[in-house]
C-alpha cells in the first residue's frame, strides 16, 4: 500500500485543531509557571533533547538540552524571586504532530543587585509531538538590532 | 462521524516526510534567487496575506504582508548588485500541512556607498501548506544580544 486513507468529518477537523492549539496553550503556561517558579528542571523536561535554540544572548545557537539548560541557569541565577511573562498577540499553528508559537514576551522581575528589570522579546517556538506530548524543539527569542548605532532595542515596547 | 481513519504504509509516510522536506527546499531557493536578484515582487508572492514578521530590525514586529514588502524594499535598498545567501546548519521539520525551518544565514553583499557588507543570523520560518502551495506565514531574523554593553553581536560567526 503507497498511499493513505484520511476521512474526517469537517466538525471533527475544527475541533481536534482547537484541541492541539489548547495543548499547546497549556504547554506555554506550565513553561511560564516553571520560569516563575525559577524550576529548571521542570522547564528542561519540557524541551526534547535535540533542541535547536537560538538564545536571545550569545552564542549564534545552542544545540542540544545541555547547552540550553546552562544558558536558562544562567538567566534564572541573575533574578531574585518570581520571574512574571506576559505573553501578547500570541499566535498558535498546529497540526497533527508538528507545532509552531509565536508571541511578544514581557519578561519582568528583581535582579539579584536589587534593580527591577523588565523586557519585551520576541518569541517563536516549535513543537513535536512525541508519543503523545508536546515537546519544543526549536526556540527562538530575541530583540530587534539597530544597524545604525549597533545597539540592541532592549527598550521597545509593543 | 467523530474520528478519522489514517492507514499509511511506513514507507510510504517516510517517502511523503521526504517529499515535504525537498518542498520547503525548493522555497528556500526560490527565496535565496528572488532575493540575490532584488526582485520583490518574487519574494513577497511566497508569503501569505497575513504574515508576522520579527525581524532583524526595529519594530518588535511587522503584521500583514504590506509592512513586510516595506521592510524588505528598504533592505534591499541599501545593496548595489546581487545580494549572496548561505544557508548553515538547516534543519526542517515538515508536516502534512505545517512546517518550519531553522537555519544560520550568511548575507552577503556590496553596499550602495561602496562598501562590503556580511552577517550571519538566525533564521527561523514557519510555514502553511495552502492550495497545494507552502506559504511562509512567519519570520524570525536576529542576532543575539549582549546585555552588559548593550550591542547587537552582528559580527560572530558559526
Amino acid at each position: 500500500m503507497l498511499g493513505c486513507i484520511i476521512a474526517c468529518a469537517p466538525v471533527a477537523a475544527a475541533d481536534r485543531a482547537a484541541g492541539r492549539d489548547a495543548e499547546i496553550h497549556v504547554w506555554l503556561d506550565r513553561w511560564a509557571a516553571a520560569f516563575r517558579d525559577h524550576d529548571l528542571d521542570a522547564i528542561m523536561a519540557m524541551y526534547a533533547p535535540d533542541v535547536v535554540s537560538y538564545d536571545i544572548v550569545p552564542p549564534l545557537q545552542l544545540v542540544g538540552k545541555a547547552a540550553y539548560r546552562a544558558s536558562y541557569e544562567h538567566f534564572l541565577a541573575q533574578y531574585q524571586g518570581a520571574i512574571e511573562v506576559e505573553f501578547r498577540d500570541l499566535r498558535i499553528i498546529a497540526g497533527e504532530d508538528i507545532a509552531f508559537a509565536t508571541m511578544l514576551q514581557h519578561i519582568s522581575g528583581t535582579q539579584k543587585g536589587g534593580q527591577r528589570s523588565t523586557i519585551w522579546t520576541r518569541v517563536t517556538a516549535g513543537y513535536r509531538k512525541i508519543n503523545g506530548a508536546w515537546l519544543d524543539v526549536h526556540d527562538h527569542v530575541s530583540v530587534p538590532s539597530d544597524f545604525e548605532t549597533g545597539r540592541a532595542q532592549l527598550d521597545l515596547v509593543p
